[in-house]
């Protein structure tokens, strides 16, 4: 075997031509997304009023297996990509485990994640379209700034609702993505009607995603030339992101690699769809077996603690239905919670994978995400995320029981992004001033009696 | 000629395994340290009372031209290095322009910046001579951060002093330093001699860096093993970074690539004195000729309005004398001045070669640099320092002078870091709150009255 570097760069020529629909090889498709109104699925028709007409096509393709990433695309990833695999020699000697540690690294662009994959997809077709302008909602800010990065080179307008609280307590963020010329607006906002509606019944309120959600949808349907894009969740966002896994797969074989347990951490899981994709591709056709682990916040465990039901999209519910692992979309993580992974729900396609058995989940408590963190920072040079913390934290975990089993496993985790403007949580951890609050049975209960009768 | 991709990434094995130390190639020999009670050139056993033994070595050393890089240091540089040197097609399109303009980005490291590569060789010699710890000041904070991960590696205690303004406008900064086990004292403090004094002659002061300075300074000598640790201006200093442009050169070659014009950002001379090593060699050998521009801010002017003289390096005349461009050890720039490279000094190498004729140098008003900072965001898709930027506006400049022309020019500029941590800056520019007021000859003659008489 080639001594493996610390670094694995691809070279721009083995930048993968096209995404990976792992839909396509799931026998048990993911459940379609409804009309809330009809409990019908939603057609295409439906669908394009609110998506540019490829992404549509991409959202509803559950058995093409490749969809080719256009030049346009493939010319700007060469900007920030092949991202790099990175050997974790220091943190494994650090941990003094046999096990090897390797991340996949997506940081390495002003966005800050892995984020930018999808928003330049997204930007392309709705410039091919001949849109004017894309709508949007962010809370802590990396999806509103990968897209505002991929608006801006496509010259398409791109508008952002903030969560009040975000925008007035991350100023930065924001600032960043006027950098990219994009139009920032506090959340709740009177420029749309449910915007002046919750202002009007909860004068002062600091916002929340769903409400940005709703403004942001509102603005896209009502404006001449616009369209609604959404960070997450999305199959087409899992294609997009597949690029992730499809790199990884490429410097692994390439050094003879063949990881043994892949973990990353889960949101709405835009990036454990991707990273697993190809993975898990070779797992249902039988081909390989693989270790699949989920990695969610104790404060927010969609996966270990969630119902697989239908369920709204957003908190506003005003988007389709969902068949998803879900707290129930009024769901909202404690207030102290610093450590990102808030959605309530999970992508439909890594609900059905997770129900079928084929991956596993775990959740963590805050302040051990952070303490893996900072032991990742000190030893590997990269301050990260604290989203992609949760996956160090698993990788981490796991490496520790091969040191006592004495096994050389090796580990793939994703390394989703850095904690540059994330640094007001790490100050709350080392102020000691965060806690692992995790939700009663009790309150979790309450919000799957809410669940929508479907 | 090779297809050349946007990102040239050299191998691992291509790292270069020593330093090159330019002096040996100069006919004038930048002129000594001079000891500020004897007026004598400072000696070994003298300066080993500040800093490491064989930082002391290497800062006295102007004839050995090559130094060989520590393997435990060159396994460091590559948790991040070799640093891509990026063909910056996107930019050229946008500019169209025929000139191909190259980069070499050094942000791609939590701290930020380039500064990382010195601070690595300075811990490492400060461990292998059995210290404790070192100390340092910051202003910005860059090289407290570089110097925090530094430290951190080779679990060395690191003592930072930070200017107390900063500390309390940039907590984030701080914050990251602490997740790298750095303590951060705002300056001035009552731990030295210095800071008490300084506090009882102006309270609520929000000092300066000529007095953090100081304090870092008396720590270190009134400490049992520290050493205090400085990262910029410095023989050894340029000598580690003289990575920089070796990697540049390695990568150049590579794809046959001759450069006609090199341009870096200039405060103390850290990034363009590694940046242009290898090609100033073989400028002062008669092998090649290149074209090489500094590029400073108008607002502190050392090169283009300077004097050439033996000056204090510090605001508070502790430490020894430099012969160098200078505006005065007493010189502050406007406090307006967002963009970095504030010192009021130089390399006494750069000096030396700028006196010799041998480069030329050039001042750029402030908001010049934030348009051209905003302009590169946008296409090229990094974020850049506001120290790069005076880089960026340089390349700008020239490549738009080969649209005038014609000429197809290779320029390679210095893109030294990223300005994740400088949005306050960029909030400013976007307010139209930036001014571009640059000190009158009074001003400065003013300042070069006060140059001590040598």
């Amino acid at each position: 075997m080639k001594d493996i570097p610390y670094k694995i760069y691809l070279d721009e020529s083995e930048l993968p031509k096209n995404w990976y629909n792992l839909r396509a090889d799931m026998k048990n498709k993911p459940a379609p997304l409804l009309n809330p109104a009809t409990l019908q699925p939603m057609t295409a028709a439906e669908l394009s009023g609110v998506f540019c007409d490829e992404l549509v096509t991409q959202e509803l393709d559950d058995t093409t297996p490749y969809f080719e990433i256009p030049e346009e695309i493939r010319d700007f990833y060469k900007m920030y990509r092949p991202a790099p695999l990175v050997r974790a020699y220091c943190l494994e000697k650090k941990l003094g485990t046999p096990a090897k540690i390797y991340y996949k690294f997506e940081g390495n662009n002003t966005s800050g994640s892995h984020k930018l994959n999808s928003a330049i997809a997204q930007a392309y077709y709705a410039k091919k379209q001949g849109l004017r302008g894309v709508t949007t909602e962010t809370g802590a800010g990396q999806w509103g700034t990968a897209l505002s990065m991929a608006c801006s080179y496509f010259e398409l307008d791109c508008k952002v609702y903030m969560v009040k609280v975000s925008y007035e307590q991350k100023p930065f963020r924001r600032e960043v993505m006027r950098v990219y010329g994009a139009s920032v607006t506090p959340s709740p906002s009177m420029e749309t009607e449910v915007g002046r509606k919750i202002l009007q019944e909860h004068p002062g309120t600091s916002g929340s995603l769903g409400c940005a959600i709703s403004e942001a949808v509102e603005m896209a349907t009502h404006s001449e030339g616009y369209r609604y894009v959404l960070g997450s969740v999305l199959n087409q966002v899992l294609l997009h992101q597949s690029i992730i896994g499809l790199e990884t797969k490429t410097a692994l074989d390439k050094y003879g690699i063949t990881p043994d347990i892949i973990i990353g951490c889960a949101g709405g899981g835009s990036n454990l769809g991707g990273l697993i994709a190809p993975f898990m591709g070779e797992k249902l056709r039988g081909e390989k077996d693989y270790r699949i682990i989920a990695v969610e916040p104790a404060s927010c465990p969609s996966f270990t603690r969630g119902k697989f039901a239908y369920d709204f999209c957003d908190t506003g519910m005003v988007c389709p239905l969902a068949k998803m692992y879900t707290l129930g979309s009024g769901f909202i993580p404690a207030p102290n919670h610093a450590g990102g992974l808030r959605y309530h729900g999970m992508s439909t396609t890594l609900s059905q994978l997770y129900d079928d058995g084929l991956m596993e989940a775990v959740s963590v408590p805050q302040t051990a995400v952070f303490e893996a963190a900072e032991q990742f920072a000190r030893v590997e040079g990269i301050l990260p995320a604290p989203e992609s913390s949760h996956a160090i934290r698993a990788a981490i975990d796991e490496a520790m029981k091969c040191k006592e089993t004495g096994e050389e496993k090796t580990i793939v985790f994703g390394l989703t992004g850095t904690g540059y403007f994330d640094m007001l949580a790490y100050e709350k951890f080392h102020n000691g001033k965060m806690d692992d609050y995790v939700p009663t049975d009790a309150e979790l209960q309450a919000g799957f009696n809410k669940l929508p009768k479907v």
